[in-house]
């Protein structure tokens, strides 16, 4: 009997048929059953006659697990499963907490730095390898990346590997392909679109199968990006049909891992123009909702317009800033819209490429995170810094060339210092926000009546030479200036009624006042 | 007989009644005639038995008037003025250009680089010169400030000379003054409020006189402040017959200076928190432009919401920042919803006082400018660094400490530059944003299939290693890197066709492209 611990990873195998096309005319599955307990998880093909079955556990104790299906013929396997209690570093998949925040499944914060490298596992080995050294010094505990290879600006080298087994053209959708509705207008392109759309290369998930279970030990979320437009491969162009084997075999493949989360899309918004449509955005979201037994994170990001994240399938706003000025500033106001956690996965990348969305300076990329998390959602981080053999950490991986993950890893210090988890917007005035503990209630006024035990107080591009409180006279207070960019914490005391607070006049600045229990 | 040029102050005056209270009891009036035209304009009283008559003409020649009015009892007064064209630095008050732009009388284009200092002709005559030698030897054409003086944060000092004589307390609102409303909640503040409302200290108000002439000369606009809410004297709580007479006897006493624009408040929703309506604006906004005979400028400028620019007489929009992140990047929207100049007077001030009005960075107060005016409007300037006895630019003028004029300076020799007069909104994208000439058609496409003969494309907080750009293979352009910050500009010869650009990777550059005409 094999023992995991908890939200680990259990993988059986069996032999199974193959004549014709496995990844179409057979199917496999698994109960496993605990207590009174009973999940259902689909399997997969890896190839080779090999059919697998993966299975997370959520709860300590003995499984009884039994596996059948049509890959299997009349066979029917069965086993037993100890299942042991999760040790430190795994708190289990992350979940949303109150419609507000998120945290993992055994209660503890989760407080997302996400950073972006798209097509980083479709990378030569070596690169990959770089990957997961430089995110192992890093503060960044979310990656977002694309299954399918990505074919765009400083994108234009063939992936290591393809999704799809080439030759035996099929499975393409000729509304999709339509050349006037194509985002890919460059001559040849059509030529390429000849993969078998029903036959996967396993080589390609096998090397997926390895990255997130790295991730998953590092403790990184894996925020798997399962359709994305920059594609001249036909990946985007598939037939219903494709999308729908292609979705199943994600979640039979990928579920198991407890840092996945689906991101339905990249830029869903840009696919639309090329064919298609809401509608089969929702039918997708929960079709692979549905064969996912454990109920991961699952979202889908925009270009443009937001989709509508009230649909039930949709965990958490999954969010592209829509305006170049304001954006994160708005991140309060989606939380209460939506009743969803807000991340926004991007809001313009570190970097110095010419495009706007890749050249922020590393000081209004950390600003961005501050006004995000302060107000209670998270952020997203990539850099974009011209490269001599065009290795964009945005999409390549690779290294790290900016100024701003220190100053992330130092929010992500303050942040996991908040009482009782994490943060949300507890007022403020026009010209800072404050944040509070989360499970806190504060009544938010410009006239500061009410104090919470614990607030931020953040201000921004704004130069305060000093800033005056009018705290209460029978309670003490505690208060630290915060250097965001620099990366200080200067502790002032307690403090009183009226008080005046120096500060350097630099753009940046934080201010925390706790409250000191009786 | 009188010789003045052109848009120059014409005076003349009369001993007159002084029995009674000579600024209510009588009136005093004068029609200048020239070829079929007749131009009537109101007196007001001096002080000293003296009544005042002011006229600017408009065209040049040989006027006649006549002057009468129960001032004068029962006699009339004739003469005749010849009145010669403007000489070089006169160009006659500023105008409003196709309902977008600004330029002076005599079609000269006006590029409005304004700064602000409220309550400058309140403080001492020592400060009053140092601020007109800083206007001096600065780029500044427009400068904003008030009548009456200012109580407010930094503004705690009484006043060189009150515009009122004190005692015989009358002519306050008792609606206005209602303790509830009032915004002055400080101790013993009701009882300031005893001026006489109906009696002008003309000391006060020949101050202004001399100074805005000052101004006149040095070719700076004086943008007045009629009313305004930083009061504790009973200047913002006169009952409406006291703000008539008091917007009376400022039409007849500045009107015929040419620099004069009236801003009927600053931030007058505040005053409509105490009891002021829209309605009473309206007609304020009214009758000072019925009492003006030249049609100056004329608007109202909020704290938050807008005023409807759209009311018949307001010439342009004199707008504040409704948004701590997104404000002077809505320009060219306003410019076409209102069908009016956009001018942003209050955008906050380079500074690094405690308020988040006041401690923007040089660099940002740079940036709002060019946003502004690369869309088609003016930008206003301020300045609020912490001093040790309290004086702040943005109030007490005096002296310049920050970093952004020197800059606002470079931007208008560029601004200056411009073909045919001005820019206006002419394109780009999500990221950066194009200024064409005022007079030049462009088709507004993402994909550049037109250019104008002359672009200025502006990347704001972006910091592009590079541009490329698809110019047409059949005409040169000539193209030339800005730095609006580190102030130059980098000819790069010329191009056709695809052309790409470097650039230093810096925040706040721009590319001039201008067409070499064959």
């Amino acid at each position: 009997m094999k023992t995991i611990e908890k939200w680990d990873v259990f993988e059986t195998e069996y032999n199974g048929k193959t004549e014709g096309n496995p990844f179409v005319d057979y199917e496999i599955r698994a109960t496993f059953s605990y207590s009174d307990k009973r999940i259902e998880v689909g399997g997969f093909y890896d190839g080779d006659g090999i059919y697998k079955i993966r299975f997370m556990p959520e709860e300590a104790g003995l499984y009884e697990y039994v596996v059948t299906g049509s890959a299997l013929g009349d066979k029917t396997y069965k086993g037993t499963l100890e299942v042991t209690e999760n040790t430190e570093n795994n708190h289990g998949p992350v979940r949303v907490r109150n419609k507000q925040a998120l945290c993992y499944a055994d209660g503890e914060p989760y407080h997302s730095i996400g950073t972006t490298c798209y097509a980083w596992v479709n990378q030569s080995e070596d690169m990959q390898n770089k990957t997961l050294e430089t995110l192992k010094n890093s503060c960044f505990n979310k990656i977002r990346f694309c299954i399918f290879p990505k074919f765009y600006q400083y994108n234009k080298k063939e992936p290591l590997t393809y999704p799809y087994i080439r030759g035996n053209k099929r499975g393409l959708d000729p509304d999709k392909t339509n050349e006037e509705k194509s985002i890919i207008k460059e001559a040849g392109v059509e030529n390429i679109r000849d993969f078998d759309l029903f036959s996967f290369n396993v080589e390609h998930f096998r090397r997926f199968d390895k990255r997130i279970r790295q991730l998953m030990d590092m403790g990184i979320e894996a925020d798997i990006i399962l359709f994305h437009p920059y594609d001249k491969w036909g990946f985007s162009t598939m037939s219903r049909e494709c999308n729908e084997l292609y979705l199943k075999y994600m979640a039979h493949r990928y579920s198991a891992y407890r840092n996945v989360w689906w991101s339905m899309a990249n830029e869903y918004d840009i696919l639309n123009n090329t064919g298609w449509t809401n509608e089969e955005w929702s039918d997708y979201g929960r079709l692979i909702t549905s064969e996912d037994p454990y109920g991961h994170l699952c979202s889908i990001h925009n270009c443009i317009p937001f989709f509508d994240y009230s649909e039930e399938w949709i965990t958490h706003c999954s969010m592209q800033r829509q305006d170049l000025y304001k954006h994160v500033e708005l991140t309060d106001e989606y939380i209460l819209k939506y009743s969803k956690p807000v991340v926004w996965d991007e809001v313009a990348y570190e970097g110095n490429i010419d495009q706007g969305w890749g050249n922020i300076t590393p000081e209004e990329m950390v600003r961005r995170f501050w006004e995000a998390t302060i107000r209670g959602g998270a952020c997203g981080h990539g850099e974009t810094y011209v490269h001599p053999e065009d290795i964009l950490w945005w999409s390549h991986g690779g290294e790290l060339h900016g100024e701003s993950e220190p100053r992330l890893r130092f929010l992500k210090k303050i942040w996991d210092e908040t009482p009782g988890g994490t943060l949300k917007r507890g007022g403020g005035s026009y010209d800072f926000i404050v944040g509070i503990p989360f499970e806190e209630e504060k009544e938010c006024t410009w006239t500061y009546q009410t104090w919470a035990s614990y607030e931020i107080h953040y201000y921004g591009f704004g130069r305060p030479s000093y800033r005056e409180f009018n705290l209460p006279e029978d309670n003490e207070f505690e208060i630290d200036v915060i250097d965001t960019w620099n990366m200080t914490i200067k502790n002032t005391g307690r403090h009183k009624g009226f008080t005046r607070i120096e500060l350097p006049a630099h753009q940046w600045m934080a201010i925390r006042i706790r409250k000191v229990l009786k």
